[in-house]
């Protein structure tokens, strides 16, 4: 199966020093993969060039020299940057020369160039983020994650709907559990967002097991995890935020003295091991779910790594063809939805 | 300076088996410190017989074999439970027999319990629940953690507040940075809430720095970060995942082959200063601020030296008389809103 990717090589904190090697890796590993990397040329052949043996026959250079900025209004980027290496990487996923785009660029910017050159699915209102997270028994989909900042309730059912989807096709899950972010106070359990939700998610066909809490996310407690994308963004940001502070702690206490730099020395193996575990890049590649094309977000910060991982990310949701699998079920569901209005309004147009 | 504490002995996963020699421990520490033990004679006692060198005249016991439950609903706790050991040990602070009280309980039962026996300060509309965590830099105290799930922006000035004032008492801080939890996408950045709580925030006199992001918290960019109850929990508990998440996976790595266990039963020192850093215990002992006495929260599945805390907790805010400190400044605050009333009114009342 041929599988065209465009890269936003000017998007993320590196731009292409480490877009373009990470892009080369991937594109070593797959046979299959072919590469449009959308940036400026002056900065990408050098880079190709480097290395003799990249597969030169399957990667075609888009060139363009604008680009969005991180500090750049999403306004600005979505009216003024027609040109832009992100515009025209997503132009490529529209027009058929790519099945996906991968940026590490300005999130609201690329939410937004998305929804207006790809559009949602019919029945979806609004697109979400979504990412998987490592748990202890092994990984949770997480969503939204910071594209709505005032959810309602049945956007969240959306986005319930739409995880499950996305987990069952990347997991080969039958039935994933899904769960609803919420607080585990007794009584003042949520406010009345969370229980509207609470309420549709139950009548829902769904697999839907009830309120999972912060900590339950990252014991395993659900396979998607659902919640508005403020309070998701908060979730995430705070548990990277605790992950760093842990691994600055450890940096400390292995830096204390000479003994205790010796002993981290000779416990290498387990640094490498759980660094293996924690690494952010591990998870790194969050989906923009809803769009009628893949989009994938690399966090701006990724090293070549971590990027390479954000597109393994975007060939695995072309592998299963997620926009088509969202496409059949909602329509499906609108479908219905237009039927039944038909039958309840029949009776009076026949009056 | 004789403090005297109100520990509620029956709350909490393990009761008066962790509760009580918690409150022995602090009690060996401090000699000025007395304590009125509420709870179960007949399980107290023994607690208390089995360590030789107790102060026992520093110990008073309050017997009652009713308690509230983790499972209790709220208005059965504050209704039915007139003589539970969780409202005895707060009617202990209003009536002056203790300047606060600990308890590990059921934390919806506390926080109706302790308004409505204690009730508010004049000048503040909901009580918020209040903590320290660690951070990269020392700590920072968060606020509100749960006690309100729809808080209105003036709620949020007034938990900055009230934050402010317990920070620069406890950490002598003279004018402790502030920030409001945020997300940092650009453009969707917040939602209206956050926006007006921003602009409040701004036009106060406190040392507001702004928005903070999730991550933030934990690198230190702020003393006091406020968010309201509903994020606050959700950003604490994912927080506490993640850090379980990462020790079970350390614990994981160490127990891979003989090698690993080997290595890191060499290491032994790192991970026991990383046992202290981290110790959810060294955090425990959340603060229900805004009260007109001193409230303190304890983790219900707090372990001794973690209950232990909670109760120092409380002892510092009696040391530095939170509520005398709160009192002043919102009465203050009372007068001036008062005052500038009387001013804008008189002219129409002179017509």
């Amino acid at each position: 199966m041929r599988i065209t990717v465009a890269v936003d090589v000017m998007g993320g904190d590196f731009g292409p020093s480490v877009t373009v090697p990470a892009a080369l890796q991937v594109l070593a590993e797959q046979p299959d993969l072919h590469l449009l990397l959308v940036g400026d040329e002056a900065q990408i052949v050098p880079l190709i060039a480097f290395s003799a043996s990249t597969p030169r026959a399957r990667i075609e250079i888009v060139h363009t020299t604008e680009f969005v900025t991180m500090s750049d209004k999403v306004s600005v980027a979505l009216r003024n940057k027609k040109q832009s290496s992100m515009r025209l990487a997503i132009n490529a996923v529209r027009d058929g020369q790519a099945q996906a785009c991968v940026s590490a660029g300005n999130t609201g910017a690329l939410m937004a160039i998305g929804r207006f050159v790809l559009k949602m699915h019919a029945g979806i209102d609004r697109p979400a983020i979504m990412t998987a997270l490592p748990t202890q028994t092994g990984h949770a989909h997480m969503l939204d994650l910071g594209a709505n900042v005032d959810s309602e309730p049945h956007h969240l059912l959306q986005f319930a709907e739409m995880g499950a989807l996305v987990a069952q096709a990347l997991d080969g899950h039958d039935q994933p559990r899904v769960g609803l972010l919420n607080i585990g106070e007794e009584e003042i359990k949520g406010n009345d967002f969370i229980k509207a939700t609470h309420e549709l998610l139950r009548a829902s066909s769904l697999n839907y097991i009830g309120y999972v809490e912060g900590d339950g996310i990252f014991h395993g407690d659900a396979d998607v995890v659902v919640c508005d994308g403020f309070v998701g963004n908060i979730a995430l940001k705070s548990s990277e935020g605790v992950a760093k502070m842990m691994a600055a702690m450890i940096k400390a206490q292995i830096n204390r003295n000479w003994l205790t730099k010796l002993l981290g020395l000779l416990a290498y193996p387990i640094w490498k091991g759980l660094k293996q575990e924690m690494d952010p890049g591990r998870y790194n590649g969050a989906s923009l779910v809803g769009l009628t094309g893949i989009v994938v977000k690399s966090h701006g910060s990724a090293q070549i790594d971590s990027f390479a991982q954000a597109l393994r990310v975007a060939i695995k949701e072309v592998e299963k063809d997620i926009p088509a699998l969202l496409a059949r079920h909602f329509s499906a569901a609108e479908h219905a939805k237009k039927a039944l209005l038909l039958a309840t309004e029949s009776p009076v147009e026949a009056v």
